[in-house]
């Protein structure tokens, strides 16, 4: 089994996996206890987009704990596509969802002080929001990239 | 030379390269003759995205119609791994800009109805951008993505 840092079926492949979780899950959490969140579709579609993630993240956890209790060998090209086609759909939708958001985020902060003149909102918990699916984001590029990588090591 | 839709060096890739070209002018002429657009953080980051954007794919369409006429082999290696670089990181930061830009316009049009209530805001420009800017994004996607997949085939 070839060892790319990060692909599936590996223990770096799998830490990264926990943290896309635990960010999309933590970004979740703040913008849904965020007060009026739903009035902005940046944000309602980051909602979507971590749910998502969530899912997404759960399930490969859950393989790649099983894979690497049983010894189980992921690195065939026909479960490699999947997951690279998943990874990357989920990649380019969080990459969107984060920059919607963080735009949002800096809009009500800064650029009109929506923030200022209305304590009630929870800017706050926006920032910490926008800032976790950044980081779910970048996590999700980096598995993106190993498994294409191992894809591409693997059909040469 | 393998000829790879879209890849530096060819008609296809030319064509990409003009499409970005005009994209991300339109994009960028439509948001400096918006009036109001410096008021927001999201739109400043579109034209400095956009003026990267447009910078980069008009030395590109410099140099591929430069190959095209003497028949300059571009596919060698050295080459190829500049322009995926550059296509990545411009992908990647025109994504971002293009979303965070929409999400603000769509913030001003529907969630707050701003467009409504201050007809002075230049909205229908900042509509054209936007869908200009995405459409400059995914073109520079494909450019990325055919030459990286045609560094892959010729490192095999």
């Amino acid at each position: 089994m070839k060892d790319i840092m990060g692909s599936p079926g590996t223990l770096g492949g799998l830490a990264l996996r926990v943290l896309q979780f635990v960010c999309a899950a933590g970004s979740l959490a703040a913008i849904l206890s965020a007060y009026g969140f739903s009035n902005y579709s940046a944000f309602c579609y980051l909602v979507l987009q971590m749910t998502l993630q969530l899912i997404w993240s759960f399930i490969l956890v859950c393989i790649d704990t099983h894979s690497l209790k049983i010894n189980w060998d992921l690195h065939s090209t026909g479960n490699l596509w999947k997951y690279v086609i998943g990874d990357w759909i989920l990649a380019i939708g969080s990459l969107a969802a984060a920059s919607s958001a963080t735009a949002v985020a800096i809009l009500l902060a800064i650029d009109v002080e929506f923030c200022r003149v209305n304590p009630y909102l929870s800017c706050s918990r926006y920032k910490v929001s926008v800032t976790l699916a950044s980081m779910a984001w970048s996590f999700t590029a980096a598995s993106a990239g190993s498994t294409f990588w191992l894809l591409v090591s693997l059909s040469e």
